[in-house]
Parts: structure tokens; sequence; C-alpha cells
């Protein structure tokens, strides 16, 4: 079983070439995009066998679908899910304020409107979670505001950078803290054990091969 | 790590022995709550690390996640998540049509409701599964029905006792099917391995101890 | 025309003789159905016209209604009806901040979800209602906090325990002030004036037959 | 205990004098609402202890909350909380199809989205369903169509003028059916017996006096 | 093209004659909607285009669609729908604290329920809007604090009567400020140049001829 | 003013040199969105007014939100709005069933979960529009079969390309038929004469300046 972690940002990635160097507005996920179909074409040819988005917007993922043959998983999803069997409500903890909108656009689209008490930005940049040495208090205490401003079960870290302060803060507030990169990984195995993959017989059919254009010259599907 | 099944109907189950034979109705359900807590009660005092309710009702999940202390997952909650990163819609397929209306209930909690495209019956009592000879190909027609009907990208079974038959059900129709129980089964070990369990700080806090009498008297808690 | 009060608990209860003292946890909830299911079975052979169930949890509703001939109403259910006709908004004040997330439950059931701005608890304990010499003004305080910070029309009592405080609380704050208790028992006389009770056709026809094993031994149905 | 039934519309009515002779459009709707305004005007002079609005579009039924001290209830708003208490699903049958989008409009005021299964036009103008012959056996099938159609626990009538019709249709059909008029007419003095009203602390206080121009020349409020 | 903008209130309005001097209730609305569809009647003799409902409760919006061959837009509406463009979320400062219900009602209805952030009231009469020498800093200052309280991107203005304000509140408080009058003012004039009117196919089609008593007497339609 | 109208496909575009042939997969959707901003970025250096984003599925919406300094609308987003005064009710026509997913997504998006009763293919693939010669016989026959199947008001066509059919299928069918990229072009400059453009105030302010890696060299922002 191969499972491929496309990282769409070009800081901590190994794979993805393209994109922006962090995701922390719209632009920047809409451009990360490309880099991370590329990754999944790639990944196709070498027969990866399921994929995990690894950016908390989940930037692509419809698309990353109709491309590969086996399961593709974001990490806000897989984090949310996880963070819903966990309790009834779950407070998202992001970097910028600017991004809790998109936080919310998911939460909508996984169906955890109820279940998703409140998004709170720590208002760290995402390259300053690795650089800020004040980080992990940071967005430890932005992650006890949130509990106690929500009354949540759980906390659900919203950004793949945060990963590594997970088992920390967990220890310092006391209550479960879901980290989404985690929550995919191993997500994507136990979809591949089942034999299951995205559906295919419809709106996420691979997409008919055509020439693309302009920057995208290179892109071509189905073929 | 030692994660239990617990079967609350009294006919496939090793280890219930106190509940319905089969589940098909809210008053089954009912009864086949203080079997499943008598087990996950004895689960605790053997230091058992997570739980499966195999039953699609989900019975007890609430009380459940409040005597555990590691995760409590129930199969349809499995099945619908697993069945959400699958594509954009499902059909359950489940045993007779007086049980369509707690699937609809599950669908609402869990966040289904769109997702969810619709729940069909196949009119076949959950103890005919085993015993019809006729049961896979009923099944397999529901199936298909379901997904003509619905438009859905993958199907979800509506009951423990159709996991057997989940494989040839796939290969027939061509599309992803979820099995709950084997979803679960992969759900539990996956929040183990994050050391993910119920959040404890609020509603699902253990019970405080109280002496329950009539039918109940052996019922205690928090001790 | 005979009404039926099924008080699920044993402490206040005259009828049932089995289930938990209080009910403050799903745990305890789960542990008093099975009583409540026997005194309505009971009740199916003395000719009971009609139920209230009488726990804010609104306890083994649907299992309920599938036994009994006649209509079966929750104080929950009956007390959010009531409020929703009074006003555009209710605020509940409940117990133990546990019970919260069960009255959330409800009131998403019962459509109410926009019309219930706020669950509030009171921190007593279901018996400190009786027993605590302070309870009566520390509930009308809870109200009055949740009032002023819902913007509510009304004021929905969470706990069967709670109805005697109602005329006195309703004076100290001057809004109208909900006990389930009365609204449900008067809400079956008239759907039984009607001549209305539960629709059978379908999920809540009676169960049936079945003989169920352990502490349930006792249990059989549509015989 | 004085309940006055406010019949909108010029034909059967005793009272309104004001107004269209059947309602059957928004525009017959806003034209009865100064008509059924007048009356509950009237009422409050005469001392009376509540009021049904008996138009199954329950037209006016804010504005008559803000002007009378005991509770007001609409036939529709009555019949979807009783239907809702009978089972999960109801269908509505009423007249003219132009009347269905209005009734769904109410269904989601009412928190009743998910518990009304269906709207469904008889086809019969409001004033037929007096001089038509065939009317019960045309509304009697279109109850029929819309149980088979929705797999419905029962039937709401959407009109005041099926009243008549309810025992018989019921009998015909064999699942409950809901006359507003009766849900409505029982939901008031329960009300009242609980000692109940519109909450007026807020959006429902009595509205300021105002002298009103042309034709409304002799309405005034507050006063 | 011809577009009449109906003021239903006696006020500020040239043109109707019928209604009450402001609108600030469910009442006061009630009673401008009979002055609102004679000025649409005669309109429609006048061979007018299009309407603009100009008063924020929207009042008798879907009568005056089913009167009118042209479109109909409310200045709710017409807000809301300019304001959800702006960005993600939008916050609406009204008048009293009692029309704020009202406000809610109808972002429910154009589908605003998650865009709307917050309904805030200035506690200014509608009058007073006109007459108070601190309305226009009564009013900023309620924009302020509900773009604290709320996080949205733009605020609506909610009254008519705050159109005059809208240049000198956007400039002082730095975000896009919606007046609905503005925005429902040149929607109009768009639908007509697309050659859109109300579809007239089903609910919205005409009413039927009828003769309306009492003070309605001069009322008759479809003729 | 001036308003410039980005059509990302390389088809019928005059300016976007990036992008897909056209766009009927989530896939062509992602990739036209480089294609899209960059044309957006240019305009900001020619002081464009406001932007209309010229496929049905709005994409790239929120990034060129943050890029703009005028009001972006895309031409779903414009019709559906638009369609949504017209009437209760409106049903899409789209090309590939691939594309209704998408669709729905955009539905639920700006708040018409309820007023989108359904979106329906045509089954023919963008281009076919223009080089079929059935195309105009065949999106008429679609949009038939979508009212008398869903009862609608009004018609949304559902692709860019079909703008040229609308006035014939308008003809045709006798309900109006709303274009999309109409829709939107009035939209913007109406936007734009009320001084009124997407808040900048929190998630769509401009984007920080980053350097964005592999094929996306050229992009740059906030400079």
């Amino acid at each position: 079983m191969f499972i491929e972690v496309v990282n769409p940002n070009t800081t901590w990635s190994m794979t993805a070439t393209m994109g922006p160097p962090s995701i922390e507005s719209h632009y920047d996920e809409a451009l990360a995009v490309p880099g991370i179909l590329t990754e999944i074409e790639k990944g196709e040819r070498d027969s990866v066998d399921g994929y995990v988005i690894a950016c908390f917007g989940d930037p692509g993922l419809d698309a990353a679908r109709e491309l590969a043959g086996g399961p593709v998983v974001g990490i806000a999803e897989a984090a949310m899910r996880a963070a819903a069997v966990l309790g009834r409500g779950f407070s998202v903890v992001t970097t910028l304020a600017r991004t809790t909108g998109r936080a919310w656009d998911l939460a909508h689209r996984y169906g955890m409107r109820d279940a998703c008490r409140g998004v709170h930005a720590c208002d760290l940049p995402v390259l300053a979670l690795d650089s800020d040495p004040d980080a992990r208090r940071i967005v430890t205490e932005a992650c006890l505001d949130a509990l106690s401003e929500n009354g949540s079960d759980t906390v659900v870290l919203g950004c793949a950078g945060m990963a590594d302060l997970c088992a920390h803060i967990s220890a310092e507030i006391g209550v479960p803290v879901v980290d989404g990169v985690a929550a995919a990984t191993l997500t994507v195995p136990s979809l591949f054990t089942m034999g299951l993959a995205t559906g295919k017989r419809g709106e996420f059919a691979t997409p008919p091969p055509k020439r693309y254009a302009g920057l995208l010259d290179g892109f071509t599907t189905g073929g």
C-alpha cells in the first residue's frame, strides 16, 4: 500500500514544486491547486493507492478525486470527521483570521455546521508556526480560549503546520486535540483496506482528455 | 490494543446475553441498550481500549461514550462518514421499511442530510439475511434500484447482518459499497493510534454513581 | 378518558419501579427506558388512552409510540411546541450542564433549532430541586440570565422536577414560563378528543412479537 | 374562558365583515388581514381570552399576537404541531395548486421542513368544497395519493373548509387526519389553562398608538 | 421604462395615501399592505414596468408579485442580495428592537441565514431618523458596534428612512454600506432590461377576480 | 466605468490565454482559475472597475474578490439571485450530468438550497452548444422537462455557452429564462453605481505579497 501525502506549499514539501510558500488566502489556495493535481497525476502513473491533501483548506479535493483511482482525503475533512465521533462539538484553531471563512465553508460542506462550535484564529502566519519561539504558547492559549468560549468537547488544529504541536497542546489543555494530517493519514489506509475508493459512476469519473493552454500547457488528462 | 465489537442482538453475538434476537424497531433498539451498556461496563473493567457498536441504529451511543474511557463508534456513523469521503452522495439500503426513519434520524445527527440521498428498504427481516436463500439477490437489487433512483456515488449497507454481502454486492453493482462493521472496526484503532478518545470535560464525563432499581438492579456507575 | 403520566425515575414516581433515581445523563436516560416501556405495555393492557413521558429528555418516545395505541407525548416536545406559539424564541433552563446537549438534540428533532435561543444549566442536580432550600432562587436567576442573554420571549423549564416552581418563576420574571408536564398533560387529551393517535401504517406500527433475553427476560411484544 | 375563532373570509363567517369571499392567493390573504385585526381589536375590548385564526395560511398571525393579550393560534400551525407528535412525517392536502407555496412557507416557519413530506393540491377552489358534490371524493383521493407518494404517517387538511370532511376521510384512508380548526380550538384553551399567552417583552409588545390613513382611517392602536 | 417606488408609509410618500405614518410593528406592516396593493393595481393600469417596495419589511411582496406583470423587488431582499456578493457576511442595522424579528424572518426567506451575522437595533423610531439631530451619529455607532460584534464584511441599512445616511456612514466606518432603496431601484431596471419578470405559471399567476367586502369594498382583481 | 467579463475557457475567450478549452469537470475548473486570476491582476493594473466571471461554476470567485478593488460577480451567483426574485423556485439546466454537483454546491453556498428545485443535465458537452445543430432543441426540451418535474417558476441556464439561446428558449417555453452572463453584466455596474465593492476588512483583504514557484513562477501579489 502506497499512500502519498501531498503537501501543497513549497516550504515544507519534498514533493510539490509548484505553488505558494504558505497558504493563507483564497488566492494562495487557488494557486496551490495545479501543483496538487500535478502530483496526483504523477502519483497515478506511479500506482499510488491513495492520497492525503495536507492543507487545512482541502484545496483541489474534488478535482483530485476525479483524477485518482484510489481514495483522496483532505486534512480538514479527516480532522472534523474524527472530532465528530469524540463528542458533540469541536472548536477549530487556525492561523490568520482571514482563513476562518474557508474553515466555515468546509464545516458546512462536511455537514459540521452544528458540530463546529467556533473557528478561532491565533493570528500567527503559517510560517511563524516554525519560526516564532512563542508559537506553541500562542496556539495553546488560543485553544484554551476557544474551549472556554465554545464549550466544546475537543479541539481541531486548523493548519498542517500545527501537527507537531498536537501532543503538547493536548497534554496542556486536557482535552482531545485532533491533527488532520494524522487523521487523514490513517483514514486513507483504512479505506484502502476495505477496498473503497471514490465512486466513479458520475461526478467523479476521470475527466475527458483535453489540452490546456498557457502556463498549463503541460496539463492533459484522461489519456 | 483491545477493541471490542459489541453486537447488541442475541442471535449473532458471542458476548451480549441480554437483548432482542434482532433489532428492527425503536422498541428492539431501546431494549438492546442495557445489554450494550453492560458489555461496556465489563469492557472498562477489562481495560478495553475502544468499542464498536455493531447495530446500524447506533443504539446507546451517547451513553456508551459516557461510560467508556476510549473511543466508541457506531457502525452507521462510521459507514456514513466513510461514504461521505468517497463522493457527493450515498444511498442506504436497509432491511424492513420501518427502520428507514431511524436511518434518517442518524443521517441528520451526523450532518449527512444532504449526503444521504435515500434510505431504501429491501423488505427482508434481519434474520432472513442469513436464512433466506434469495437474500443476496434481493439486497443487490435494492442497491441497484437505490443507485438508479438517487444518482448516488456509493451505497451504504444499513444492517450489520449485511456485512458478509459487501464484497459480492460491490462486484455486482460496480460502485463502492460500505459496510459499517468494517468501517467502525478500522476507525476505532485509528483513533486509538492518535491517542484520541471521547472528550470528557462536559456532556460525556463519566456519570455520577447511582443505584438503579427493578430489573436494572445490578446497574451502578461511577464507582 | 384515561391518561397516564409515566414518570421514569424512581424518586417521584408512584408507578415506575424500574430505573434510576434521577435522570441526568445519557446513561440514566437509557436505563430509564425499559421501565417506561413496561409501564406502557401495562397501560395498554389496562386500556389507557394516552401517555405523557414525564422526563425532559423524552426518553423512549419512539418506542413508546410503537407500543401504544393512543397518543404519546414527551414533556420536552410539548413544552417546546407550546413555547413556539407564544413568540419567536424561547430559552430552556435545565439542571446540570451535562444535560444541555440532550436538550439541543430534542430542539433539532422537533424543528426548534431557530426557536430555541439557548439552553442554560442552573447547575443543580435534579434531586436538589426538592432538597436545596435555595433551589427556587437559583432557578429563577438562571431564567433571568437566560432571558437577558438570549432576548427570548418565553422560558421553558427543562426538568419535570421544576413543575412546582413554574407559577412562582413566571410571577418573578414577568414572562410566560412553560412547564412541560402541564403542557403534555393538556396535549394528550386534546389529541384524544380529536380522535388522533400515532399513525400506525409504517415506522410506528406495533413491533412484531419477539422474546428478549437476559435481564429483559420478561419483555415480549405484539402478542 | 372565551375563545374567539376568527374566520377571515366573508362566506362562512358570522363575524368578519371585511375581506375576500375565500382565500386562495397571497392577495386574498393580504386583504383578509385588516378584517382579522379588526376582529381582534374588538375582541380585546370584549375581554376575549384567546383567538384562533381559521384560515390555513395563518394570515396576520404576528400582528394579531401584538394586539391580543391572550394566546393566538393559527390553524396551519396547530395542525402541523399536532401532526408532528403523531409520527415522523405528514402530508398536507390543500385546495388550489397556487396555495402550496404558502403552505411550504409555513412549514419552514414552524420548523416542519423535514416533518412535512409534501403539500398536495386537490385542485378544488375553496368554495367548491361546499358546492361540488364530488368534493369529498376528490379530497379523499388526494389524501390517498399524498400518502402513497410521501410515505407519511398522517394527513393534514390544508383548508378550514375541509373541517367537515375530517372524520369521513380518516375513516376512508385509515390514518390519522388532522383538522387545524379542531387542533387550534383545543390548543388555545390549553394555553389559557396554563396561564400562558404571547410573550410581550419584545417583538410582540402592543404596538404604539398611531393614526392610519385612507381606507384604514378607523384603525388605531395602543390607546 | 417606468419603475415605481412604492413607499408604504404616509409620511414620506407622495403616492400611498393609505397606511400607517411609519412601519415598526407587524401590525403597521399588515396595515400598509392594502395601500401598497392599491398602488400596484393603479400602476398596472398605468403600464408601470416594475416596482420597488420601499419598506425594509418587504410587506406584501408575494401579493404584489401576483398583481404585477413586471418584476417587484423589496428593499430588504435587494439589500441582502447585494451585500451577499460583497463578502461572506453582513450585519443589518435597524430602528426599534421590535423589528429585528421581521428582519431575521426575511433573512431566512432569502437564504441569508448564514450570511446575515446579526440584526442590530439602534433604538430610534423610524420618524426620529428625520427629526432627531443625533440620528446620524446613533446609527453610525450602531453600525460600528455591529461590525465589531459580528465580524461582518459589510453593513445593510435596515430602514428606507436611513437611505440618506448611507454615504456618510460608509465614509465614517470604512466598509461598504448597502441601502436597499438604491439596490432595489437598480435591480428592477436590470431585470426589465433582461426581459425578466415574475414567473406566472403557478403560485404568482394573477389572482382570479373576486369582490372584497367591508373597508376593502373597492378592491377587485383580475378583471 | 470599465467592467471586464473574464471568460475562463480558451475557446470563446478573447482575453484568457490560459486554461482549458471548456469547463466541465472539477479538474477543468481548477485549471481555469490561474488564468482568471491573471486576468484580474492585469485588470487591476488597468483600473478595471469590476469583473464578471463568465463560467457557471463561478471558479476562483473568492480569490478574485481578494485581488480586485471593485466588485466581482459570478454568473451562477447572479443568475440564481435574479431567479430568486422572480418566484419561489427555479430549475437549473446545465450541460453534462457530471457538472450538476457543482451547481448544487453553489446553490447551497448562495442560500438557494430551497429555491433551487432541480439541476438538470441536457447531456451536451459545452462545445457542442455551438457545433451541434440540435443543441437549441435539446436544451429547450431539457428546460421543459425540468419545469414539469420541479414545478418551478423560472429556468436558469447553467452554462455561459447557452447565453445565445436564452431569448429563444424563453419564447418557446413561456417562462422567464435567466442567463447568468446578462445578469452578472448588469449586476456589476449596479454595484459600481452604488459605490459598492467587496468588503476588505477581513477575509477578502488583498493577499500579502509572496513568490509562487514552478509553473506559477510569474505569480506575485500585493506588491
